[in-house]
């Protein structure tokens, strides 16, 4: 094995410089059926380009011989590595391996170490080992194993005649752990890394944020800033690119401390982190306790702080007053207020956070009271219309918003935002 | 466009019989990079095969013109219909229609009616309309242009030597309606017509199910009968290839009878319907109010209820009592079951159910408690410990159930598992 690393880190690696070109061809009649997605062509697609390789080209072809075949030859015609996914499999259908030994002009072989360790499986009481589970321990000529710790297709590491041909099993949970944990290490590291980082942003449209950074984003070649519009924020993708994961580090450093120079608060996370973990951690970390009431929201605020594990140190009760009845004999919001303002306003907002507060004896209190559509609005009172108050040991805050879209939509939007109102007095309670 | 599309039915409609094939490219960096997935492919696709046209390829190219052009030169030498998605926006990135036009050796021509329109758009304040603008009003001579009502970039249909060749806008929230309204419309009629059913089955595992259908599943090659185990429900997908969708409704029909009458209350929807539009339906009909009592589940129950527009008619109130505290004090489990029995058990879930269900004054009451994980577990009452108990006019039923997975996962199993119980009482109360 050692020997094929050292032979390719010589051929691509930083002696020469040389960028290397990648292929990926996807195999799997489902893909061009629209049964399934190719989220494959994704996830290889972003590990390769963090390891520096050039991806070119994805390629899907059904489970047919001949087309796989003339997708392999143009894949190696133009590409330096061409990743397979699919067709590794037991069945008639699983062509793969057969069809790259063909285009090779290579045999196939059986491996001995896997046949062994199939036969060990199949000694289970019950299980028989067929003749298609034979052929999946068959390897063209000259090629590594790649064991599939998730599955019993192993996966095949082969270097012909200048070029990287990888296969691997279809599933994702298979494909990914080999991948990442088999496969990555074994590609030649290149001459230039690219490490993006997500800045994650709230409290202000696509198009003000980007009057805020618009020079940032014009101005940088390396690294890149791209906005990308999400739901309910805002992300920004800084992609560096250089020789050394160091030096990407520093220059994704360098531009994040400008952006939230300009962004400020705006700014309330990176990467995988996400708003409630930003507002459990803040939670724990003040030890403050929290307990919320939803009218329009339906229990989605609860549901999102639970996700949390822990979140029992400081969520301590949630209630859904769904109907006028549950909000004042439940919760014991007065009657009056309802009658007064409606149901959808500020002093309910305000009440239903008080009363939630005092009722569970926590720190913390939340009220939100909306109409969430898409029945049920009126031109005073429009689907979207949300009050959410916030009720603290010295006073109660509430914000009025007016969100868009669909039901759902609404849904989601009134509980970001308000988790959004918890981590902005959180942040300024530590202060 | 009427000659068009008379013309082409008589070169691939049912007097030839002759099927027509497909090629899907995609252009866009970003899918190379890895940083979104190719949904706009399997959208296409799926489209396709329910109008009997065969996908043959997907290709994936970057915003490169060189790369494009291969590709588009390859998909003509081999597909019937080429279908490209993205490049037609404003930006010097945009490179799709130049491409075409270049490689069928067509002129660009400005379309009037596209530019008057535009013009209008950027009449409007602040608006300012430029040279890049302009370029998309620009066709390849002979093209058809495809209004977009979800923005900036038209579409183009182009008939050109017996090959028909479609240009969609990238994102889905354009290229989708586009696809849908006013592409497929166009589209010749086949000789085959592809359609499919899902058919939802839960409360049986997959390898069980197969046992109970094992034979029809291998039995049917017209209608396939396919299955597909998804997250605490399994799917049924039947197929049906015919000349009419009345033969392939009567085949999806027939299927549809025999597999249920082997699984019976199992099978609890078809297609998009979901697990809580069936309880919601039922409710509904029955006419039924119901209030929930959350411990481990966090709101998700509530949260899921409440997404169905309407359901204030017969959701009246949710509690999320995740501090014992508020089981005892909000709720009123007595303190001395959950000293007795535990906070997670038999006993308390049943008080939570008739607690709930007295408090809010419904007809039912559900209670869940449990251990969502990943701590808090012990060798006597391990993670995934769920206790669900629903309380009727007539009496309180309790199911007990070990989920696996991750807490979000145990969450979601014990929220379907709730909404079957409801489902299985509301056809029995019917009944």
């Amino acid at each position: 094995m050692w020997s094929v690393v050292v032979s390719l880190k010589k051929r691509y690696g930083k002696e020469k410089g040389r960028a290397m070109k990648a292929e990926i061809i996807a195999t799997g009649t489902e893909l061009l059926l629209g049964q399934i997605t190719n989220t494959n062509a994704r996830f290889l697609s972003e590990k390769l380009a963090e390891k520096g390789i050039d991806v070119y080209w994805h390629t899907v072809v059904g489970d047919n011989t001949k087309r796989l075949e003339e997708a392999l030859r143009l894949a190696l015609s133009r590409a330096d590595v061409v990743i397979t996914s699919g067709g590794l499999g037991p069945t008639m259908d699983d062509l793969t391996k057969e069809t790259v030994a063909r285009v090779l002009e290579l045999p196939l072989e059986p491996h001995s170490g896997w046949e062994e360790h199939m036969t060990a499986i199949f000694t289970r009481p019950g299980w028989v080992m067929t003749n298609n589970n034979r052929k999946q321990a068959l390897l063209p000529q000259g090629a590594k194993l790649i064991f599939n710790d998730n599955g019993t297709a192993p996966g095949v590491w082969l270097e012909h005649q200048g070029k990287i041909i990888v296969l691997l099993p279809g599933p994702p949970r298979e494909l990914e752990p080999m991948f990442t944990e088999k496969i990555l290490p074994l590609l030649p590291a290149t001459d230039s890394l690219l490490l993006s980082r997500i800045l994650k942003i709230t409290g202000v449209g696509e198009s003000a944020m980007e009057d805020m950074v618009a020079d940032l984003l014009v101005a940088q070649s390396n690294p890149t800033i791209a906005p990308l519009a999400k739901f309910s924020e805002v992300h920004l993708r800084i992609t560096a690119k250089a020789k050394t994961r160091h030096t990407c580090l520093a220059l994704l450093d360098e531009a994040e401390e400008k952006l939230v120079a300009r962004l400020g608060v705006h700014v309330f996370a990176r990467d995988q982190e996400t708003m409630v973990d930003v507002v459990a951690q803040a939670l724990q970390r003040q030890q403050l306790t929290l307990a919320v009431a939803e009218s329009c929201t339906g229990g989605l605020l609860s549901h999102t702080l639970t996700n949390i594990s822990g979140s029992s140190n400081y969520f301590l009760e949630g209630i859904v007053t769904y109907s006028n009845a549950a909000k004042i004999n439940i919760l014991g919001v007065p009657a009056g207020l309802i009658e007064e303002d409606g149901v959808v306003s500020e002093q309910v907002a305000k009440s239903m956070a008080e009363r939630i507060k005092s009722l569970a004896q926590s720190d913390l209190g939340m009220g939100i009271t909306g109409i969430a559509g898409p029945t049920g609005g009126t031109a005073e009172k429009p689907v979207g219309l949300v009050y959410i108050a916030l009720a603290t040991p010295d006073s109660v805050i509430c914000q009025r918003f007016n969100f868009r879209g669909k039901r759902e939509n609404i849904k989601e939007r009134a509980v970001m935002s308000a988790l959004n109102m918890l981590r902005l007095y959180l942040i300024q309670h530590i202060g």
